[in-house]
């Protein structure tokens, strides 16, 4: 962004459209409904949803800029006083939820706030990340995922994203992870403007190369109705995340952001079972025990990059 | 409870017995899963939960008696400064489901709190409830649910608990209540012990002759499968309510309590679709704009009994 939010905002802008291109190629059948809505005080909304498609159930990439009157709670947790001051938000929120339980659920965010205390300078952070949730565990999926990860900010920023994105995506009421994981930063200023902007732009570019070879993997694998089912009792776990913990969905309904671009975060179905838990040694069980429990996927080279 | 918190953990546990066997009878071939679960320190949990019976497709009626070491700040609303004092706890909590989508959906809560603030005196308070949610609007229902209501607690207590009731199940994110309200109470004391048992009490027993003449009249009624699709919508707020702002749901699991005995509470199934909006003129319309925005169902006597 340099010193400049509005080339931030062009550049989620175009990586918005390059995304929602290469998911309908993906897809084949279904189209993105697109959407530009002006928001107050000069801001705007791009949402991008597609549903019922080929092979994603539904998958939308959502824009904003936002510009408010007073920060909520849940947008900056580690700057809990500048909660009230006005701000301004870039936000890029993608989620994909195929429709094949091979094949991952995956999420990206890449966003950049600026505070206004009332008598002090302006502030910026920037944050973002992505990571993977499968229904069935691969481990190959989750490496793949890893390197890509791995090779798109380095070694020594992997270590410390993945372990964020670890702690972040946590369900601490089932003592399990949302996923594999994947990167996750918070209130990132780095180097300055430039190297903040070098960082959204590495995750942003590297989402494609992480998940297009896993959905195209996984995508006409053959289920059986069980594993239909088994996917809509793990998209429970899915809803519950988003509902109960997720700050961007928190900061986003706080701010009276639009409800139905935020919950489209949500998945298109998702079953409750009480007390259920799948029969031992079956792909199911073998998810919780090796998938959804913090584990290294790669092995970062020796020394830094 | 006059003094004696224990008498009113018999009357609960009690009563879970009578709405157990009561819902078992309205369903006719499905039975609760009984479990009696030890807690620490000295604590126990009894949570009863049937599923996939005719009638009820979930069903859960959950008695718990919590010893805690900190009470968590959802707990005590009006009494922050409490959160985290240890804490004695005595909860039922019920919730049904039914399949027909003409059925509503109803929840109860009756709960009382001790707080043993570090070096002041213990304090008590009760709080509850009941509330119905309907995905079909039947203004007949709604009347014999708040009549009832009106006649547990009399006019001012119901004037009250109907606004408080109102407030509390609000979806601020979508502008609409969660379902057709009822009574809502917390942080109450009365004019003390017996009166607060005693408001318990009323609730509770009046929990029955508000229901089920509801599901008797609506549990057979024929339904075609937009109207139970229609009903997964619905269950998605549902969801939305009880994962984004329940307080019960958030103390329970910030208590580090039973998760498959809170979560009993959501739906079995829910659904989420980008941006719907019911035809107008249908029942899905008149749903939210007739039912869902409060208003008053039952007229009060003039003066007060």
């Amino acid at each position: 962004m340099a010193r400049d939010p509005a080339a931030l905002a062009r550049y989620l802008t175009d990586l918005q459209g390059r995304l929602c291109a290469a998911l309908e190629a993906a897809d084949g059948r279904a189209r993105f409904d697109r959407r530009h809505l002006p928001g107050e005080r000069g801001g705007e909304a791009r949402p991008c949803v597609l549903e019922e498609g080929a092979v994603l159930e539904r998958a939308a990439v959502n824009y904003s800029h936002t510009r408010g009157e007073r920060l909520p709670p849940a947008a900056s947790a580690a700057r809990p006083a500048l909660a009230g001051a006005p701000f301004e938000a870039l936000s890029l929120s993608l989620i994909v939820h195929p429709h094949n339980p091979h094949a991952p659920t995956v999420h990206m965010n890449l966003r950049r706030f600026e505070a206004h205390p009332p008598g002090a300078p302006a502030l910026w952070w920037v944050g973002g990340g992505f990571d993977l949730t499968p229904t069935y565990g691969y481990a190959e999926d989750a490496e793949h995922w890893h390197r890509n990860a791995l090779a798109a900010v380095g070694a020594e920023r992997y270590a410390e994203f993945k372990a964020a994105c670890d702690r972040y995506f946590w369900l601490p009421h089932r003592g399990e992870a949302r996923g594999v994981g994947g990167l996750f930063f918070d209130d990132w200023r780095g180097g300055g403007p430039a190297e903040a902007f070098a960082l959204l732009r590495a995750v942003g570019e590297a989402f494609l190369p992480g998940y297009l070879p896993l959905l195209e993997r996984r995508a006409h694998q053959p289920f059986t109705a069980a594993q239909r089912a088994f996917q809509r009792y793990r998209r429970g776990r899915y809803a519950e995340f988003n509902l109960l913990y997720d700050r961007g969905t928190r900061h986003g309904l706080e701010a009276g952001g639009r409800t139905e671009s935020i919950l489209a975060s949500l998945p298109p179905a998702a079953e409750w079972r009480y007390d259920w838990r799948p029969a031992p040694d079956t792909p199911e069980a073998h998810l919780a025990a090796e998938f959804l429990t913090p584990r290294e996927w790669v092995r970062p080279p020796a020394g830094r990059r």
